[in-house]
């Protein structure tokens, strides 16, 4: 096995990174995207409590997936780590990781409730609630605490593969939420979409308790974007 | 019929679409503007999932108005695009059509409920509540969804083109916001209003349930501005 | 009576007239702020309906006090200019008045309700609650509307000048906020934190429902920023 | 003693003071960060009522921590020095304080609410929850004011400097935050996170009114970030 990562990876885990605080997503040092390069065997992760100001490429950390160990950089990989690592080893799809403390998801987390589907908006990405984790237990938190930050996750999904397609986030119950997708720009993407659904969805909240939408038009905006029929968006333009 | 359209058109076009992330109504790919010359009966309008940051004038794509055929353009157009043409063949009077997936707006539309008017701000551009349709049935779910989405718009204002210059706007149900103008422009504008309008009625609705503004005042503003004895504004400068 | 007015107000009001989109207290074309020149006995306003990123010094608008005749300039002047008339009438100390729809002091306008002293942001600037004014009557809005407009908020202090000193701020009900000052400038500083004060208020209120501040310190804040024993802040530095 | 001050502690104090507008915390000249040279007996500390985008190296006013005495600086300090000054004097890990205004901290403060530990985003920073000061007395506020406004941070903590370590932050009832660290830099990121942590919380409140997480996973958040098993961050790069 080798640990050479391509570069493009790199490239791309480095901007989902910096592209962290240019949304709005995270404060100071927090949150972290990762990229996997499965044939290498290796995944590309943001360095530990580095500002995004003066993070560089050359301060990725490169991780190996099977045992955790780091095979490229200077720089302690983010604390992070083992809960990405997880991610990768329970669900074969996912080829990047993303994880903020956005703060409508937050909140969500912190409530201990689900972002319920209250529109297309949601629909459009999320083919069902974002359900929030169960607590960890006192043993979780006590020893492999960020191995079992993920592994709350795979509970949650019974380790299904196909769930973390339909639905690449979830919130940890009193934490936050992590998202997921095939490349780490696209589990960045979900962070944003995730964020987005969370603050619209406590905007309707507030206006109307109970408001469920025809599942017929969820069903119909899910499946324009996802799966055999979809017919949203054109062939995306060569990474620059 | 000639497919020729003006190239201020496209102009226009454009730049209402990257003025969408810019002015906050949007996340990532979301949104998009059309404008219509009725004389070459086309209308133009962004291509499908395009991101903002990189749509350039080339990428605009031509559509006839009588039969949805795209007649000019490499990509494919946003697939709101049979929502666009059901309410510029609805509605003489439409020059430009936006949809945005703006935060307040979307959350009326996701609760169901109308935005109410509370004060001037609202009656400066909106004559009355803007309306949230009623939720599109299975049927219009299962097939020419886009084209019912405008048809559902056009049913709450029982094709009126009088109405729909005097609030031009409307939430469609567990979706989000159409708007609409004389032109590209001004339909842009109006989705700026109208998500401000609801967003500071959702915190005049958290001070007091109920505080209607005294009719004199709201219609005072909105002829202030609109008919025959208007007064606001002065000509408006030549488009650079 | 000379109609010359000293270049720095006319900077002055453009600048100030400039700020306030840049502060996030308008969309658009809401807004405006003028200055009065009580020597030459007229005051300079922004025209009617000129977007903000075209406005140049040119644009602006001389009026007279005394009867609203426009002195200066080919452009209409803003429609709330007799408003602005009314108060500089009014108040002698009033140098600046800025109106704008920044959108938590419209929610209080439009809820007819007075922005409440909840702590030491608030009595930094403001010597008591942010009084909403009563609603215009039917007669009130069919004849001189924009004057009667101003007129209300004469009526909210009696006529007093020293109570314009101390809460130089009114959300004109179901309206929004008009401000004042003893220059332009400083008109727009209250606005700014009229909206600012308005916004902790919403939240503040959100966590407890009555939460009066003792006096001494209300007090203590507000007069260690206004009046003879003041020691806040150091001589201004010269305009630029 | 002598009075000389570190340059880079200087520069420190000037950035800190600069960021505070970059980061949302502060409208208008609100708002202030120190920073202690205790070797030299002195603190450096932004002027009073100088305009963010006017303040330079040389505004900044060198205090002495014995007695308040101005010892460089033609300006005169911040009002709120004396504070400072008391929070240096009782709590000797301080290397830096800062005073905001900022929304959601202000909110908790004049609401005389502490902020509750409601998650990780919390417990990463702040060892429990961040408690507002009881209400000056009528003595407080007529003399020395603003020492005492330190003093009542002091009592709450019992002048106890372990505890200032652990939650460095209070809310001064019906005022805003103070926050602290063992340099001025550190003190601006506590206030960063006071606020955000502050805004998250409300969110959360509004979805569930008790939602306290389990005490070993803020436990393990908090002692990954410090204390001698702390984990977290790669050595800080040298200051350019």
């Amino acid at each position: 096995m080798t640990t050479t990562v391509r570069e493009s990876l790199r490239r791309e885990v480095l901007e989902a990174n910096l592209a962290i605080p240019q949304v709005g997503l995270a404060t100071l040092t927090w949150g972290n995207v990762s990229g996997v390069d499965r044939e290498a065997g290796v995944f590309v992760i943001k360095p530990s409590g580095v500002p995004y100001e003066v993070l560089t490429i050359d301060d990725l950390v490169t991780v190996r997936l099977s045992d955790g160990a780091v095979v490229e950089g200077d720089l302690r990989p983010s604390t992070d780590t083992e809960t990405h690592r997880c991610l990768y080893l329970a669900f074969p799809s996912v080829g990047g990781v993303t994880h903020t403390h956005s703060t409508h998801a937050v909140a969500f987390a912190q409530a201990h409730r689900d972002i319920p589907v209250l529109g297309t908006t949601h629909a459009d990405t999320f083919n069902g609630p974002i359900p929030v984790t169960r607590d960890l237990t006192e043993e979780e938190c006590a020893k492999d605490y960020e191995y079992n930050t993920g592994h709350v996750i795979v509970d949650l999904l019974d380790g299904d593969d196909r769930r973390a397609v339909e639905v690449p986030a979830a919130p940890v119950a009193g934490h936050g939420p992590f998202t997921w997708g095939a490349t780490a720009r696209k589990s960045l993407e979900h962070a944003i979409l995730c964020e987005a659904v969370a603050d619209i969805a406590l905007h309707t909240m507030s206006l109307s308790p109970s408001a469920p939408p025809p599942p017929h038009l969820l069903n119909r905006h899910y499946t324009r974007k996802h799966g055999p029929d979809a017919y949203y968006g054109n062939p995306e333009p060569a990474m620059p």
